[in-house]
Formats: structure tokens, sequence, C-alpha cells
């Protein structure tokens, strides 16, 4: 019986759930969720009805598990604890400093009522999270890097965006090759953040704004670009729309370590993305920990758990004979 | 209270986990067991026996898990069921085609006795498997692509020996570049053997020898050379104690797969190992499902397992809280 999804939020992530429940066979999409007018919202998938939010709630039973595709700032903290009072359900918050909390949070709710609650699952944090732990845990000797890119970050293109004179703007985070070679090598190298990392900014400016002040602003911008080496493009809304119009991201999670009596030998692990759709690739984690979370709960358990709790092979449609067989 | 770790068979893997414990404090070394003459086996470790293998069976109790480090073909499918009675029991058992019998096997005797056994921990099988599964749940349409090397494969190695006028001789397998890169540019290329990995002999020759002979007999041979561009170099016996004497390894698995409505968006995840040395990384990965095993153990489970079965949690040595914290 093919597992019931239901998508809370109909953004980016959440359409990108819904091509990925398509893609899975062993899923069918229930009911996509909006605190937007349902009568105004038209999603992909043909027969599939869409409610308000708050209809959510009536709905238990009819759902397998919930996925939340709103914020993490705003919505999910609130969002997630509440809705796995009713359904399994399944977040990608990804605020990693407030994940303590949150899972707290999501762990008293899901335990109290029985369901099984995934929070963080994506990229990064996600499988980023659990190469980290895989590499750290075989090469406990060593140390760890992450890069980001080449691809768009929604934070840096929305403080672009915030400058008086821009109309619209796209900003990409791109790792600096020489640094990832020198990751590579096993040279252990100390890297600042300038030294890890660029920006470039492609920057629609209004007409008859400042240019130099904007680029000033943005080269200039604490936390955001001040610690980079940022470069600039002013291009029209034309290009804009024509050249970067897409989302997408990627990067690499490095580990490298000694073995051997004396440390003697060097080894690297490397893990890497290169996504054409960074909320589309999010989804399709999102989807394979959506069939475990509602695999474990038929098994009768309980609370919030992460990647790092979810034994690999729930994540397959395939039973554990055919992974022995095919995948080991 | 650390956990004790028995090694059963001394060559590179037996060494190699020795190294692995050494790197793990919370680990420690209770015995070593050989089929040699155990007076005649030097360890590294200060203070820890070396016992014969018959005698095993006698320290049930004082051994948390016990780690097999024999060859896949003679060794294990007798030895993993066997000290699967006495012990939570760990290998790398490496026959891909033979394993869901070797899982059988090891299963019932573990079920039977109550303990927990891991089954072909290591990189392939092992983190190369994990990195199949994870992506291809996380894409399921698409194609895995599997490299190896550069690293020196020893049946290669082995098979070059066997030829008369052969002293010695070592053997690289080696990645194509460019089918690595037509895979990574998510071209989904159909590649034969020959397109994907080229091997690099070195070979030491007998005095006198017929050199052509040797050469013919290697890049002829069916199975193991003659599907490949294969290039023989010979060279001294001190040139290769002096250039050939490490047992790097190392590969790619990387699987390319599409998300968007309309499969319209082209993803590639890859995962890579560079290893000085191909035994002592092997070591480390199963030094990891030790702890894990004995965890496992702990909490009341048995049977056989594998990497697929195991969350990712249990491989480290740090708590959820501080995996949430600092990894996640």
């Amino acid at each position: 019986m093919a597992i019931k999804v239901g998508i809370l939020g109909y953004g980016n992530l959440g359409k990108g759930v819904e091509c990925a429940v398509k893609h899975n066979p062993d899923m069918e999409l229930a009911a996509v969720f909006t605190r937007r007018d349902p009568s105004c919202l038209k999603i992909l998938t043909e027969g599939v009805k869409v409610f308000s939010a708050d209809e959510a709630p009536s709905m238990k039973g009819q759902i397998d598990v919930m996925i939340l595709c709103g914020g993490s700032a705003a919505d999910l903290p609130g969002q997630t604890p509440e809705m796995a009072a009713y359904f399994n359900v399944v977040d990608s918050f990804d605020t990693h400093a407030k994940i303590p909390e949150h899972f707290e949070a999501v762990d008293q709710a899901a335990s109290r009522s029985g369901h099984v609650a995934v929070i963080s699952a994506g990229w990064d944090p996600g499988m980023f999270s659990l190469n980290r732990l895989y590499a750290n845990a075989i090469l406990p000797g060593g140390r760890d890097y992450t890069f980001w890119g080449k691809g768009v970050s929604q934070g840096h293109s929305d403080a672009i965006r915030r400058i008086p004179g821009v109309k619209d703007g796209r900003q990409y985070t791109i790792p600096v090759e020489g640094a990832l070679e020198a990751v590579r090598s096993g040279s252990d190298p100390e890297l600042t953040t300038r030294q890890k990392h660029t920006r470039e900014c492609f920057v629609v400016a209004e007409e008859g704004a400042d240019k130099e002040a904007i680029e000033r602003a943005i080269v200039t911008m604490p936390n955001y670009f001040a610690d980079y080496d940022t470069t600039v493009h002013f291009i029209s809304q034309e290009e804009l729309m024509r050249d970067h119009a897409g989302i997408p991201h990627g990067g690499f999670v490095i580990r490298t370590g000694t073995t051997g009596w004396e440390d003697e030998h060097r080894n690297v692990i490397e893990y890497s993305l290169k996504l054409d759709s960074n909320p589309e690739f999010t989804a399709s984690v999102i989807a394979a920990y959506a069939r475990a979370a509602v695999r474990l709960s038929r098994e009768g358990q309980r609370g919030c758990k992460t990647v790092f709790d979810i034994a690999p092979a729930y994540l397959s449609a395939a039973d554990g004979a055919e992974l022995r067989k095919h995948m080991l």
C-alpha cells in the first residue's frame, strides 16, 4: 500500500516534494496544505486537493507522513511540533545553532502523540552531516572541511535586494579551487573564510541608481560580504531572468586523516554534490526520510530522530535481501 | 569502560585493526589470535598477548567484539559463523556474489548465540555500498557508476606473479580521467570495461626470462587483463621495493539522476576515497562498526547486520546530543 504523503507549504520546497513523490512509486500525494487561499493554488498533481493549513488536523489518519516545507526562521519551530501531534512528520530545519532546541520541542510532541518525527533532513544539514559523522567515526585523527557551491545563496541574494537602488539580484557562492586542491592533497591547510569561498553577485540596478554606491554597499557589508572576495556585475532584468533563474547549489565535505601505528599514512574521504536544483534535491532527501519515518512508525517507534538515528536500509523501497544482493 | 577488542588473524588487515584501536580511546586491544605459532608473532601493542586461534572460544566473556581479519575465500565463510557462537564479531567479507549466503550462515549462528555480527564492513563492500544506497534512495531515477583506483589490486598482482619467469610484480588499477569527467558532466555515458579503467603493471623478471612472452601473457590474460588497456613496465626488485611497497587504493562512487516534474534538472552525487593504505582504512571502518556491534549487543540486539542496518550514530563515540550539536 502506497505511503500517503501530505505537504504543508507549497513554495519551491513543497513543489520539489511533489516532484519527488512522483519519482517514488511507493508513495502517493494525499493532499497539499497552504496558508494562502487554497482556491488560488494550482498544483502539478492531477486529482489531488489543496486544503487550508487549518484543516490539516482533521485529516489525521488519512496521511501517513506530513512533510513540512516552511522556513526554518518563522515556520518550522512552531509547525513541526504542532503537526507531530497528529502525524508522522519530516522537516528540513536548517538553522544549525538551534537544532538542539528544535529537537527537544519536536521530540516531546512526537513522543507524546506516538509519532515519528525526522528533523533537519536535506543536504546540509542532512547528507553533509551524515558524511561528517561517518568520516569522523572512521578517521578519528583527522580534520573536516566543508565547502559550499557553486550555488545560489538565498540569504545573500536577499541581502543584495535590500540595498537602496537595487531592483533585483542573485548571489553565487563559489568554492576556491586552489583551496579544494590543497585540502585534497592532505596538506591540512588552515584556511580563512576568504581563502575558502568567493562571492559573485549579479545585480539589476534601478534606473538612475548610483552603481558605485551599490557595489560599495555590497562588498563592504559585514557578515555577508566583507570577509570575502566579492565581485559585482550589473546586468539587465532580462539577463537575470534568462541566465540566473535556476537555483543550483552543491558543495564538498572532505575529511583528511591519518592511519598507521605512527600516523604514517594519509587518507582523504570526499563527498560532493552538484545540483541543478537545490530545493528539488533537498525534497528528494526528505522523501527518502519520509519513507523511513513511516516504516519506523509502523514498527512502533516514536519521537524525534535525525539522519544520524536512522539505519540506511529504511530509506530504500527495496527489502534487506535485495539490498544485500544488489548494493552491498 | 573501554571496548575490549580481539583480533583473529594478524596480516595487513589485522595489523591495521591494531592501529585503529590505538586511534580510538574508547577501545582497547584485549588479545590477538593467530593460526601461526603464537610465540613467533610479534605485535605492536605492548603488554597484549598473542594466543593460538584454538584458544579463542575459551576467552568468551573477556572480549566484547572479535574482529575477523582472514580472507574472504578460505577463512571467513567458516570463521565468522564459528566465532559468532562465542562473540560479537565483525568481518570484511568482500566476495560480493556470496554475501547473501554468508549473511544467512552468520545470522543463524549469531541469532542462536545471542550475539551481534556485522559482515562486509570496509569500503567496498562498506562505505561504497552505503553511498550507493543513500544515492539510490534519494535519486530513484538515476544511474550508478563505480570506479576503483588508483590503487594496488592484490588479485591482479598475484595473477602476474603466477606467470612463469616473473619474480615479483605489482598491479595498479587506474580510473580513466575522461570517463570520470563524462560521468560527472551528467551525460550518462555507457562505458565499457576498457573505457573505465586502465591497468599498469610493474614486473620484476627472473634472470634470462623472456620479457616479451611475459608481457604477452599479462596483456592477453582473460578476465584479469584482456579487457583492459594494460601497460607493463619491467623494473628491478630494488625499484619495486623502493617505489611500490605501499598498498594505496581508493575510488569513486557516482550517481547521476534527475529531479523536477519533467526530469528537467540533473544532479550529481559523488563519494570518493584516496587512501595511502587500503588495509588500514578498511580496518578503520571495521573499528567503527565494532563499536556499533558492541552497543547494539548491549541494547539486546542479536543476529547478522550489514552497514545498511546500522544507524550512523552507533559508529561514533560521541552521544546523540553532542552529535546533533556539532555535526548535524
